[in-house]
């Protein structure tokens, strides 16, 4: 039987979008690792009702409940209030836990320099440091302690696991509540569950569906899912260890119908780039337009990056292109600023400015507004130059503004990644 | 007696985060503005039983429910099953449908070069022209049709209106789908939502918590909810058309008390930023590193910033400093490049090389190595200037690298804030 835990986020600011919920998938995975399934993620705002819904419905099917956020010093942070009372366990004030936060508050507030008002923060402090009678306490990691809090004597139902909302704080208090004894009880006789991915470029999901339509009766116990994101097709496999050869035979039916398309039996297209930029001990200069710098700043969101991105120039203006890139006035005149020629000008003369190994250059119309009949919303050329050759693609694209540099952006990885190792053309 | 809606998110890609949902708070926005309230956002994965519980949890506290996702044509994508053998209603093949989408798919093959294979593709056709009996056929936005889908005759129970996944093609049917008879009928009722924000850039979330208990007695009628996020504490408040006078004392007392963190009664610092360049006529450039971009393409996401943003330079290695930007090897050699005056310098040559008004400069250690006893890792320094003045700021910010990047982003945005409009500090 497998263990199965529910997860409950809340907070408006996530519930209307203001913030990406990154507790919900973080923590899937994270029981995943642990053998333990997630069936729901459930996103409610500050209403103690919503809440105490949430809480119902999955308290019925899980063996480990767990919420995030809620913890803080505002009368709309209500969570641990809600589930000590739905789990029938009245909250009382743990003095020793508040001086300890309130110590933390002292901190930070001198390190931070911010003027406090002594009356507001004890009230908040207090207010943080209520606690379910018979509830676990988590130390703190920011202010704000996590509990662990079973249902009351007499009653049947699975523990609930409070944490903080801010990503940070929730996993670095994660290890203490894997390690509680009410958490470890109720997690108890999971097993590995592995998890595989398979990545293609270029196929359409449909003929990936025919595929597994076909080989279906060779997948028993494999739970498969496909995802097609910025023109990646993601292929998700999860398993017990037993059906191994399953996987194996998944995997060749894909290598078999896929092998032109089939980049990656896990990594990242990021994560092969970066692999092979410190293989070979080459630099990277960028010169991109449309995408305004988010091409240079995905290439450097990988730490350590520094050893092989030179830096990168959003050059937006075209006067941009001819001042900072030296992309020649003539091309930009007769070939127009978004040509192949001025994504090859762009990629040349960032490594020439940089004094990279490679370049990569890229130019498009992002919209909505800029189209023409010739060259609509959506046109993007993209070059990459380096020591053993170069590489060169134009595509158009269709979407919002936002999604057309998304999609600019994932198409000169692949671009990168297609330079530095061959296999699948980008 | 409010409208309220539930909303199901379905796929694994969704459940472990592969994939940010966004047509959640899309959803819920746009359910908003009609004066339909939102508890809850569940997210499941691929699995029927999953979804299965989902409706059932909602569907005994909503007048609707909305379904996204899981319209493809891979086998994971069941939702129209699910959801017409929920409401008691079995499915049929609808055969002008299936044509229209065949047509459709046709035409989008053409237009991208996919080579497509016949069976495959018609086999996911006919399951995406799969209607339960009775609904009503929303024409695809892209191949998937969406449905709403009534409770079956002689059983109580909210419609469930189901749109596709892929957030343009969601948003592209929205029009269709709350003005079919079905929805609407679900949806009378509902008066005017208000939705009001107020922004504050330096002052601690339980401060705010203090005012607000302060006059707690004065804000009848109003849900107020709090998010301090990137360093900026924004107050949403969601209230009827009738407590507009309560939202007008929340107000003052926010006045009152924050007076000088208060920069904003609606507008985001960069939407004050965009206007700001624009009303004066005047033009601005990035000189970045430890950002890597990110400056740059914040400032480029809004539509219309060609006509301010000149572009930015991605100075990642100090050679790159040097050589694009003009900081003086001296100055580097001398103060580092994480200092006051790197930035300034940064600043000054963006500006100088773009051409701009405006230059803004930063310089700083994103983690997790790099730093040291005297320059701790979170140590920014930056620094705007332009026609009128300048600007500086230093801060030590705490987290992961990429946190300390996106904070960081919006420190400066707010530098540009206060260059252009004074007003709360940065």
């Amino acid at each position: 039987m497998a263990v199965r835990a529910g997860i409950v986020v809340t907070g408006t600011e996530v519930l209307t979008g203001r913030v990406s919920d990154r507790n919900g998938p973080w923590l899937a995975e994270a029981l995943r690792a642990r053998g333990v399934d997630v069936g729901s993620v459930v996103v409610v705002g500050d209403r103690p009702e919503d809440l105490r819904a949430a809480l119902g419905f999955l308290a019925g099917s899980v063996d480990l409940v767990i919420t995030s956020g809620g913890l803080g010093p505002t009368a709309d942070d209500l969570t641990a209030a809600v589930v000590g009372d739905f789990q029938g366990r009245p909250s009382i004030v743990d003095e020793a836990l508040e001086e300890r936060i309130a110590a933390v508050v002292a901190r930070l507030s001198a390190r931070r320099g911010w003027r406090m008002d002594p009356g507001a923060t004890a009230a908040g402090v207090r207010k943080q440091a209520q606690v379910p009678a018979g509830a676990t306490v988590l130390e703190p990691v920011g202010t704000a302690p996590g509990l662990v809090v079973p249902v009351a004597e007499g009653r049947s139902g699975p523990p609930v696991l409070v944490l903080p909302g801010p990503p940070s704080e929730l996993q670095g208090m994660w290890p203490a509540a894997v390690d509680s004894a009410p958490v470890r009880a109720a997690l108890a006789g999971a097993t590995e569950l592995r998890q595989r991915t398979l990545r293609l470029w270029g196929t359409p999901e449909s003929e990936l569906a025919a595929t597994l339509r076909r080989v279906d009766d060779e997948l028993a116990g494999l739970e498969v899912t496909t995802c097609l994101r910025d023109g990646e097709l993601e292929i998700v496999t999860r398993y017990d260890a037993g059906a191994e050869p399953a996987y194996g035979r998944l995997e060749q039916a894909v290598t078999a119908d896929f092998g032109d398309t089939l980049f990656s039996d896990g990594p990242t297209a990021d994560a092969l780039v970066a692999t092979a930029f410190a293989d070979r001990g080459w630099t990277v200069a960028v010169g991109e337009s449309c995408t305004g710098g988010l091409l240079t700043a995905r290439l450097t969101a990988v730490e350590g990056s520094s050893a092989w991105v030179l830096g990168g120039v959003a050059a937006y203006a075209n006067s941009a292109k001819e001042q900072l890139l030296d992309v020649p006035a003539a091309t930009l005149a007769q070939a127009g600023a978004v040509s192949p020629e001025v994504a090859r000008a762009l990629a040349e003369g960032a490594r020439s400015r940089f004094g990279s190994d490679v370049g990569i250059g890229l130019t498009g119309i992002a919209g909505p507004g800029g189209g023409t009949a010739e060259k609509p919303v959506g046109t993007v050329h993209l070059a990459a130059v380096g020591p053993d050759g170069e590489v060169a693609k134009s595509v158009v694209l269709m979407g919002s503004r936002d999604s057309i540099r998304q999609r600019t952006t994932a198409h000169a990885v692949h671009l990168l990644r297609q330079l530095l190792l061959g296999g699948p053309p980008a």
